[in-house]
């Protein structure tokens, strides 16, 4: 053996050993607070082999709520902009629109007058704009749209709206052999085209609300075609249900933001051994939006009392969260 | 640094560089027929960074079906024995079950009686076993009954009924990168409790057809109770739909035995790139079974046809495996 070849291994022999000691800290973007500590207390505790609470990686299961806890939900979910962009370049070959509510409020920008309409308003938005193709050809008009859309008010890419404190605890939980996981109640073939570049998320682990739908074979090519009926409804009491369905394990963490994440948190906690559970409350007016008790998108109210009661970890966006978003980085 | 370090490293060291020209036959219960050859030039293929079909770890997804590929199915699917023993251990809680068909055939060890209810007595068999309990309730039900059932032909544990070709299968895929799935019509949550340990596939990479739950608190508890209603039947064309919902992603291989596999065969080999699909073909009565085109489980009759016409690989048990349960190991 050539005595640079020895000494190379000796070189990284040392290194590993050193890497540790010198290691940059991982959530950069959060001021040492004590919710930062209860991160990576909990951490610690589930990955230390000599804890008592020591969960093995298998068991390393994390879910995380999508809009409000890893990006930005104002001034409406985004998944929304999507559907009035699509009615508008679904319009010419819908001639009918002109005069059929909600659709003639959206084309007229009117988009209280479109949603007055209630939830069956909302529905039919849903159903014109998200089923009538193949799962193939609406992925391409995720990926497209989402390439080129911009917020109203920050004038930014929808994917730059993610909360950079949050990305760095997303790769410091899968650093720590966590598999990461999206339960979300927006659509789940609406988030699938990007959420691996964005959050490093693989489709396998997004979980999300579905309309039904169906195989055929056209001219003998194999396709999944998506039908206008609601499959189902990731939300509240769903969020268990779904992640009992897709994952069939119980999440040691969950992360949200609304009464929508409450029964996740509580079914993630209600398991034995170490648990953590963390909500997100949005209370920067001035970098991002503050809104909770009264919000109709993203109302937090009673997961609040609850994470009160319980010692649930409330992230303060205001105080705890050095930078928002990535772009504030210089 | 100590001597003895320095050399623990360089036999490490030598030990990598050994070490593929040493490995041993990853396949060693496949004979080599064109059937082996097609499995190894495949995944080369798909794996050798320089070949013009290569997939990146992250897109090598591979399905299975279960019932007949990855464990024998006769004289009955498994979870049908699953499901009389449950009735057997229900009875007492249920005296109306003596008068009251398909119980009162089946008390009687009289299956072809109960079973000439058709489909609606299976759904009432499947609903009395399946359905009323919490899903922690029935994993520990699955997982008493799977560590103390024996087959009634074998009189081995039906998790030895597994074949020992498709273990090393599955571990020849996970260890070239590819993310082993089940997608079977048998119950998601029958298999999920013991697949890690049998196939070493994680709960979250099995599908399979389910009831509906509900999320409840219990005095503060939350639990899923599951619920005497179908929720998706995952055979046939439904296979494909569940990929989609489940994965989110066409597999580049897919494996299985039957026509309720045909679809998914389709979809995964309707994808660009390399492909590949397998049909195990039962053709060995006298170490398995021999069943075709006119069994009523495990059907295999336009799938085979598609394989021909298609150049799918075709399995055939007696000459393509030299053994087929790892009991057979001496």
């Amino acid at each position: 053996m050539k005595v640079r070849k020895r000494l190379v291994l000796v070189a990284l022999w040392i290194a590993s050993l050193a890497l540790p000691a010198f290691a940059a800290d991982p959530l950069p973007s959060w001021n040492d607070t004590a919710q930062k500590k209860a991160i990576v207390t909990f951490v610690e505790r589930v990955t230390k082999e000599s804890s008592l609470d020591f969960v093995p990686p298998s068991g390393r299961i994390a879910t995380f709520d999508q809009d409000g806890t890893l990006w930005a939900e104002q001034p409406m979910y985004f998944q929304f902009f999507f559907a009035l962009d699509r009615v508008k370049a679904l319009a010419p070959k819908h001639p009918e629109w002109k005069d059929k509510e909600p659709f003639a409020s959206l084309l007229k920008d009117n988009v209280k007058g479109a949603l007055a309409g209630g939830e069956r308003a909302m529905l039919e938005i849903v159903m014109a704009t998200h089923a009538g193709m193949t799962t193939e050809e609406f992925a391409q008009t995720v990926k497209d749209w989402i390439a080129t859309a911009r917020h109203p008010k920050t004038g930014r890419p929808y994917t730059e709206m993610v909360y950079q404190p949050m990305l760095e605890l997303l790769a410091y939980l899968r650093a720590n052999g966590f598999k990461t996981f999206i339960v979300s109640g927006g659509g789940i073939e609406f988030m699938r085209p990007w959420t691996e570049k964005v959050y490093g998320i693989p489709p396998e682990q997004v979980i999300g609300s579905s309309i039904k739908t169906k195989f055929e074979l056209r001219d003998g090519k194999p396709v999944l075609v998506r039908l206008p009926e609601i499959d189902f409804i990731d939300d509240k009491a769903g969020k268990p249900v779904a992640i009992n369905q897709h994952i069939g394990r119980r999440p040691i963490a969950a992360f949200g933001n609304s009464d929508g994440d409450l029964q996740m948190l509580q079914w993630a906690t209600a398991g034995s051994g170490a648990r953590f559970a963390l909500l997100v409350h949005h209370t920067d007016a001035e970098r991002e939006w503050t809104y909770d008790r009264t919000s109709s998108i993203g109302r937090l109210d009673k997961a609040l009392d609850e994470a009160q009661a319980k010692g649930w970890t409330v992230v303060d966006m205001k105080n705890d969260w050095k930078i928002i978003f990535p772009f504030e980085k210089r």
